[in-house]
């Protein structure tokens, strides 16, 4: 095959690109050569490239879209799924941390990473923002499964569970940003866990770091009230001021969560240009509340959804997220025309990329972009009429309506089967150690 | 094969048995003979029964729980899912009102009920009470598609879809609850609309009937803001005192919504026995508000799960509307502990059963009752590990991990397909009707 011949042709799907004026195509398709895109076109117009396709897949009956972006993720915690319920935060993670500090390790950590990298590409989730303690291993962990991580060096006040000090964790979290300089499925960040566990010096030195490589900064902020009352009493701020005092506030940085913001908060947000990551799920299960992000959005903040971790979610489900993301605010402000689809659509694709500073490579399905796509299953009741394709992505479509994925144009899930590694291990050594687990917090 | 023979046997499955003490049977299964359980036991008492048994399912990797009860639903509608997007209760009603009366009749309100039915007892409901038109073509579509249903007269201030008289109306009502005496697969009842597009003699007259055959009756009430100002002004008091006034409320009525009501509302609602519909979905979807059913679980109110309509839903998945369930309150009342796992699954079982008076036939999987089962796939990543199937059922199980759906013993969804019914030539009808249905209210 000649270098600039066609890898693959997906056609006779309806096409949905999440580009700016989100475009959609009734019949059409993709062209892919090298891991990138080099048509995004009616059915019709794909017939030539067709012809120089080492393969061609027929999308009838279903959907094509850009794979999901997942903003807040601690994927490692799946073998906790389900393990801490029905208290609020603060006790939540005292628990969380005494299993933590009991079964992790290196391997428990990237089984814990594996499966729910695995819960997540099946459910059409292609890029993830995931915050765990062995950065290196969650990398691998993405390179085994089949998707793009941003991920990088975590930071708590104390020992946490590499048992390292500041001065050790720093540097290697800038050693994290050199060992995958220049790689596009990798996106470094540094990670501080949040204002109310790590202290203003810390804060800031994690942030340096990510700013010399020109990286990331992810941390939690203003998830509860406790939390809120927590910093305000020892910094005199709220979190968000605080973290903007700073000067930690800017596009490289997503705060995960942002429940409790007030209207200058939400401005402080527009101003800086930080980006949320709505973790809905979870704010409700743990009681935290509803983020106001039809005000954000009104205010000109970039939305982003995050699924957080299964053992708050109790799964990674971003259809669930998606949906109620465009619900929970229709709800809550008694606005039915709170949160447009078009508005949702781009948190889950293209404001995900754009958080991760990655909108020219990755999020929406236009020529010269990475080939990370998802075909979805519409020949079924619940997809059955749809007036609109929006519409049926954000209120109707399940995650076990995802059929196909695919990352740089490798066919990662094959009819919602993962294709890289087999699960039934995964899954079986997860069981495995599961006794061990609940006796952690027995 | 003689008569106390035993039809089928399930056996190494996981059972939840929704019954009052919440029993979990680890490996386990049942026995049914003549459509009922006789037995619910561990796998290895079931040895003596399989033997005599006409057909063995193999439950390995599976959760065997009753049958999914929706209390409130207008499966009809499905014709017109996604078509009226982001508008409130009221100018929503008044834009699918306009669709309803260019669209429907026997034939398309038939076509939507099987679509809706359908997709319904695919996410395993077993059971559905259904407000629409035409209630003897409902109770053909359920029996067609395999599926229980509650449905009968629906009464409207004003012509109506059949433009029939109000008398007319009332004589066949009366007469459906003649046609189905004795049926156990229908539950007849009266329905009018709403206390804001009912005057409260027809909502009378629509109870002496139900009351007279010792029937149910359902309706709207407390939905939004605005229908609470317009009972309260027409009437001089809030919607559920008008009800309560009007002597309508008792335990044979089903309350579809109530997201606006007061402490002493709910003290009434406890007194009278009434029961709750609680429908998460639209509620957010219409910007209706969030139903404080925490209040009303700690008040002693029954409430049940509805997944109303798709029109408003988009889709009818009692997972999401059980998930939801017990998650908002969680969230809207900043309590982690909110709604128990025990208190939502069961809603969506035993005390569905209970709303339609039919609690000692369906609604758990206890000897004697009906085998209105559905087994549920845990050999999923989402699903693993599993400290407690109640945590997995209510917090991470999706519609498409029910695999196989039986009512009274037959089994009605195979391998996740319908077996009575081929689902295809539904989705034809549907979307050949789809243009027109556009059209009505463009």
């Amino acid at each position: 095959m000649a270098e600039n011949d066609i890898d693959l042709v997906i056609k006779n799907a309806m096409v949905v690109t999440a580009d700016a004026e989100h475009r959609v195509i009734d019949n059409g398709g993709v062209a892919v050569a090298g891991g990138r895109l080099t048509a995004v076109a009616p059915t019709a117009e794909l017939a030539t490239l067709e012809t120089q396709a080492a393969r061609v897949v027929d999308g009838s009956g279903m959907l094509l879209m850009p794979g999901l972006i997942n903003t807040h993720c601690h994927a490692g915690d799946c073998i906790f799924r389900g393990l801490v319920e029905d208290l609020p935060l603060e006790p939540w993670l005292q628990t969380v941390w005494k299993a933590e500090g009991t079964i992790l390790n290196v391997e428990t950590s990237r089984l814990g990473t594996v499966l729910g990298f695995a819960e997540m590409l099946l459910a059409g989730v292609t890029t993830v923002m995931e915050m765990f303690w062995y950065p290196h291993e969650t990398v691998s962990a993405a390179r085994e499964v089949g998707l793009r991580v941003s991920t990088g060096g975590i930071f708590f006040d104390g020992p946490g569970m590499n048992d390292q000090t500041e001065d050790q964790r720093m540097a290697d979290a800038e050693g994290f940003f050199e060992a995958y300089a220049g790689d596009d499925d990798v996106f470094p960040a540094t990670m501080p866990h949040g204002a109310y566990t790590v202290g203003p010096e810390t804060l800031v030195r994690a942030k340096r770091i990510a700013d010399a490589h020109n990286g990331l900064y992810h941390t939690h902020a203003a998830e509860t009230r406790a939390e809120q009352a927590d910093v305000q009493a020892r910094y005199g701020r709220s979190v968000i001021r605080h973290l903007d005092h700073l000067g930690l506030l800017d596009e490289r940085t997503v705060l995960a969560h942002c429940v409790h913001v007030d209207e200058e908060e939400i401005a402080i947000l527009a101003r800086t240009g930080a980006v949320v990551s709505h973790n809905p799920v979870s704010n409700l299960k743990l009681g935290s509340g509803i983020a106001p992000i039809v005000d954000m959005l009104d205010t000109g903040v970039t939305v982003t959804l995050g699924t957080d971790g299964a053992i708050s979610g109790n799964d990674l489900d971003p259809w669930l997220t998606l949906r109620l993301a465009a619900l929970l605010d229709k709800g809550a402000s008694h606005r039915a025309d709170a949160v447009s689809r078009e508005q949702a659509l781009h948190m889950v694709t293209r404001d995900g990329a754009r958080a991760l500073g990655a909108d020219d490579r990755i999020g929406s399905l236009e020529p010269g972009k990475y080939a990370d796509m998802i075909l979805i299953d519409i020949d079924r009741p619940h997809a059955v009429p749809m007036f609109d394709p929006l519409t049926h992505l954000i209120y109707s479509t399940a995650k076990s309506d995802v059929r196909h994925v695919f990352l740089a144009g490798e066919h990662v899930v094959r009819d919602g089967e993962l294709t890289r590694i087999d699960v039934a291990e995964t899954l079986a050594a997860v069981r495995a150690l599961a006794p061990k687990v609940a006796a952690s917090i027995a």
